[in-house]
């Protein structure tokens, strides 16, 4: 830890005052009132040992990053059956597009676009009575964190404005792969992208998917290790959506990125470390995380490659 | 060794005799001419223990697996301006689409689609007066082995019948995106495609993207550590077309496949590994390759996930 | 007339009982309840000369012909200024396709696409308070025909089952092209989709279109002769979704098909001519409607070209 | 003639000096060379009445409107069974896109884009020893004009560049719907294209398509009438590329546009006309040329709608 602490420090410093060319997303009007200089950064290790830096326990929107805690569940639920709904690969297109879905007959490219995390809330939203509220207890209780929330000013200013998602979800439905109301699977989805987190809460909430040993509070498994395998991989090949490559190729780590300038990167076997940064690059991604990350993965020569 | 030794054993056996409901390419004549009950398997591991069952030293087309090669030798000659004129993403189409070049401007989405392939071919032929002669002496270069040779008959059963490839490389040298002449660059390409190796050849070839201290015969790098680890991060995002995800999902390690039915699978600091079976499924990979990997990456836990 | 009148006879006793090989829609199944065996034929000409035959009195869904309509008094409202907001190009693609929309930034190809219809729908939620109860009113002005009608039934069927027309609004709304609430505009389009009218109705109906000087029942124009000529024109490049060229081929005149089996085509300056028998062809169009009108025009020299 | 002879005059007169927002094309450099100033216009009446005025005698690079020509000749050789090869539907699409081609199986959607228009060369290819001199004679023929030719530098130009359409025909021949050599076909495409004619050379060839009762000089007729009007049906639907539905609306002639800056429209029963202006708007279509056409239609109120 101590190894990774003074390199996280030295890069924290050196990227602070760096000139960020990202733009805070704004296309959930709620977003755009973040103070785009928040930067925080925490990881955590297997063993236990953490350490943060900067704005690292500030909570903020983790938006997509969320879609991984989304598809845990519902692949803990339905097992390899899930999918028959869902595929895993990467898509070639921007996260909200609908061209594939056409071609592909409503079967979303991965879990990671938003018509697969839409998909995923579908088979939740069946799962449960209350899907908000079991959803969010499933979380709190993976890290024994009960200060996780949803933010109900994202999720009602999403509500608004998410025409793209109303269109996916109809869209998908059009083709059958949407069993529910829509109007109750888009609920479940705006509330879920709009969980709050701080760059702590989540190095330790996502620890099950570097521990293959990782056990919940109430000392079970989240999933199985093949499981856990097996969405680290997804991650990898399509947590960046058309830029899930060039995370691969300069980190080299499984990674999810939400457009609220949160990243969350695994070491199997090792850590989970977390950046927070508003500012988004062209693709959606956090500019400073993801040029964090390269830096981290560098030096301290921990790329899975 | 022993312990993968055993494994490769007992899968083998288990597989050899499997129903095996792929298809040995066609699309190019020559290629439909091999006996599609051969299959072996070698394993290199990064202190140079080997273990090989089957068919492993019989040689055979490598195809696509070459485009690994040809790229490592352009970006030891480029570095990263070679990425200016291809892109590290997934493409999420099969392997020889045109779509996305027009949308893209030229640019080819990775290095191992066809498009990307033809790109690289060109950088070498623009560096080299010789350039099939120098690349095979590269090949041979790397491991030493001075059996390496191209077929001049499915060399030129693909110039005869490849009008897709020749649409790609018109297609992108009409964005400007390819220097030289078209012929020659398709000569090289298809001459390079048409590299006959065996299990056992590509699992010695490959161990410089295993062993971060690897040397050629002549005590020289292949590559930086961080370029290796580059390439090992585009195989598992991009080596295997529209089953990229799939085959980091099943398999866990950076690969690439070849129409000839291989299929080359690297575990970052332990071993290289080889496939052979000429039989492929729809997506173009080979089905028994592939099925043979995931229970060994399984059974030996081995995905770096 | 008499010449039309012996010439539709005989190609009505020769299709009478062909093999019909189309297929009543279903997608809306209240649609689907319909007698396949419906066949009817009426012409209308410029000095209000009419002749039916078959169930050309019978009322049925007219679908996407009401498309005409609604464009008819969208173009009177807003002029040239209409154009901003849809285009008047063939699309090239299936009638409910979303992949143009991604690129043309939600501004739909044509206003006979459903894309392009669901902006009219929306032009017009705009203008009037009750856009149903006064678009209804417009459509009985213009032949001074009380009977015309929605099937109520028919618009909740579509409205339960319309994901792909909600997914097409919301994907249209999400780059600002639809203006209105998106369940008051697609309750408008289900409904004025819904409209009912017997093939003597249509061929009274679209005598605006054939006839330059057309009065209403007011004694008003309907729209400018140049208004009527570029309907016209729209209806002959794009009337038939991505089968408009083969019609305009084989048949030579402006026209719009439904999918409830009716076809409406125009002769400018002579006759207005409706053909109705449910059973549709692959890309959606009555099979029997056109080969009704190829014949006739053939026989008739009727073609425009 | 009188009443066009005067409106001609009058919108040459106003149009002269307007300020041409067109580019005059370069892609083919050859075509670079042109004087944009050219302003020329040519009108034949089926009674063999014409009329000209400014530049309508000087020969220019007619292009893509020999298109026109080859699908003539084809569709007198091949008959109906012409459209197994080639359809008539708009594209949707610039005019030298692959995209569609990759969806419709290697099957253009029409004549008048390039893709067509190089499997209609492949047709005649295969049907002539020497398909450019028996092309040429062809329409030497149509109109008794012994001034027609090639031009040998455009020809070359394109051939140097014209690495989009050998992609194209490679594509296609990669489906199987190219059946003679790529280069062959290509030599011929690029020779077809480069025809030189005049506005006046124009408007006298293509009197066959206006008028029924055409024969060209040995008394023969070109076309069928329903061939003829099924061309004409063609030329307004897919005339203009992905700017054909303007063209018949604001138009609304059958008609065909080169990038040579030249435009040829037909009126059934009555005339033939042709503007040539080489700069073009984005489409690719002179930007002049359809304004003259636009206001020449309204003015005589001669569009076929």
């Amino acid at each position: 830890m101590e190894t990774y602490k003074k390199i996280i420090e030295d890069i924290y410093l050196e990227l602070k005052n760096v000139d960020d060319i990202g733009k805070v997303a704004n296309y959930i009007p709620e977003l755009g009132n973040v103070n785009d200089k928040n930067f925080g950064i925490h990881i955590t290790t297997i063993d236990k040992n953490s350490f943060g830096i900067g704005d690292h326990e500030k909570k903020f929107s983790i938006q997509s990053i969320s879609k991984i805690l989304s598809l845990t569940l519902a692949y803990k639920l339905e097992g390899e059956a899930l999918w028959d709904r869902v595929d895993v690969e990467p898509s070639g297109n921007p996260f909200n597009s609908l061209q594939q879905l056409e071609s592909d007959k409503g079967i979303p490219r991965n879990p990671f676009i938003n018509a697969g995390a839409i998909v995923i809330s579908d088979i939740l939203v069946g799962h449960f009575k209350n899907p908000k509220e079991d959803f969010l207890s499933f979380c709190k209780g993976i890290s024994n964190n009960p200060t996780l929330n949803y933010s109900e000013k994202v999720a009602q200013s999403e509500k608004k404005t998410g025409f793209r998602n109303k269109a996916l979800c109809n869209f998908i439905k059009s083709f059958g792969n949407i069993k529910n109301d829509t109007e109750k699977v888009l609920d479940f989805y705006f509330h879920m992208c709009s969980l709050r987190m701080s760059c702590k809460d989540l190095s330790e909430i996502f620890l099950y998917l570097a521990d293959d040993n990782f056990l919940c509070q109430k000392g079970k498994r989240i999933l199985t290790e093949s499981q856990a395998k097996r969405i680290n991989a997804i991650m990898l090949t399509c947590g960046f959506y058309d830029e899930s490559g060039e995370f691969a190729f300069r980190v080299g780590l499984p990674g999810k990125s939400g457009v609220g300038g949160g990243i969350v990167a695994i070491h199997p076997d090792k850590f989970c470390i977390t950046v927070w940064s508003p500012k988004l690059n062209v693709k959606g991604n956090s500019y400073k995380g993801m040029l964090f990350l390269e830096k981290f993965t560098s030096k301290t020569e921990s790329s899975i490659f």
